[in-house]
């Protein structure tokens, strides 16, 4: 038996998220389709978590155990090229067998494109969230560097989830602006469900003014979710890399 | 009877191309049944040339004429309300009578895009051509300058297309790499059938080897289509601006 690592990237736009449900199309239900056929066996794929539906990712990880003679470094020619063309294997090898994508994970990084225009865009209607009123960007940067660090992200956390500890570190939220679009990178070791599209949200109502850049602390340490900025649409999401 | 021009962006994933077709899902039809609607006259638009099936357009020019009160540049909101989401008018305005979006204009630029790795991307396939191997982008960028100038582009039209003439003068070739993305913007007077996307196949394939880069002048002196390189795919190609 032996366990593949596979690195995945896939567009969002036409799944129902992640993770399997019966008769709807998505990516872990696609992806184990396909392996099951090549492999000939019935696989079960591990991701490192699920996504929304809408959500995309460059580096989504996960793992599956198999018994096919098919060389580790081969699986991703022979599964791209019966997979549908919405998703693709970057990257396959064989791991240790204790290797879990999703316990195994130190880390993650996320990036988060807006689409700052007063029109909305046809051609990134499904890849970025479109704000059409004028975003102050130097204010977003401000605010930006309040939630670096460890702190109990209740607030930023999507009412109804059952996380045992919503304490959470976060390493790296940085905010650049090209054009029209404002891209947000951030990376922790771990997000709660909904954690970054809030994050996201609460630096929009910054840029508007309806949060003011200094609030960023007093809405971590109310660990209230209606303090914080509504949750940012998911096409602008992408799951960039999983750390192990 | 006002003449309005409209700029417009749209998506060409989902369209078989910008010219209507009875029954059939194209740009030109959209937009003709939405504007009708909104005016509620038939109106007929016209553009500023056809767009392939799916090759896309960041700045389509098209005028209509109507006897509607809608300020001309409401059109824009009242249109966008009621269009399909692959489809953006960015502008409008009312032009002089006698305009005519084809007949006026007086050059055109577009943009294509080349991803150029040895792995495929889901998230770019219908908005980059896929090249999987490695192209000497030095080599294009010498070539790139010899399309400059007034030529017969001939050998850079596709066969069996009834051009009066041949000649045309290209204004600008600028190519640029940025990560794994090539990008190619030209500018000219007007383009043949397939001209832009042929040039970019030739472009490849002196990025291959296939053809050296000093034989630009001789093939486009041949007058051979077969002398040129293929027709890169159409979704990597971008209609930029119309110029009047």
């Amino acid at each position: 038996m032996k366990n593949i690592k596979i690195i995945i990237e896939y567009d969002g736009t036409n799944f129902k998220g992640w993770q399997k449900q019966p008769n709807i199309r998505t990516v872990q239900g696609e992806l184990e389709k396909t392996i099951s056929e090549v492999t000939k066996e019935e696989v079960q794929i591990f991701g490192s978590g699920r996504t929304d539906r809408g959500v995309h990712a460059n580096g989504q990880v996960a793992n599956f155990k198999t018994t096919s003679s098919i060389p580790a470094d081969k699986f991703r020619l022979v599964i791209n090229s019966r997979l549908v063309n919405d998703i693709v294997i970057k990257e396959s090898c064989e791991v240790e067998e204790s290797f879990h994508s999703r316990y195994n994970a130190i880390g993650k990084e996320y990036k988060f494109l807006i689409y700052n225009n007063e029109i909305k865009s046809s051609l990134l209607r499904n890849y970025t969230y479109h704000v059409p009123y004028k975003l102050n960007f130097e204010k977003m940067k401000i605010a930006s560097k309040s939630f670096i660090g460890e702190h109990d992200f209740k607030s930023f956390m999507a009412s109804g989830s059952s996380a045992k500890t919503s304490v959470r570190r976060i390493d790296k939220l940085d905010i650049n602006k090209t054009n029209d679009i404002i891209e947000v990178k951030i990376k922790g070791n771990g997000f709660l469900y909904n954690m970054v599209r809030i994050i996201v949200g609460t630096l929009i109502e910054i840029g508007c003014g309806k949060i003011k850049e200094k609030e960023i602390l007093s809405i971590i340490n109310s660990k209230q979710r209606q303090n914080a900025g509504h949750t940012a649409m998911p096409q602008g999401l992408y799951l960039e890399k999983v750390f192990y």
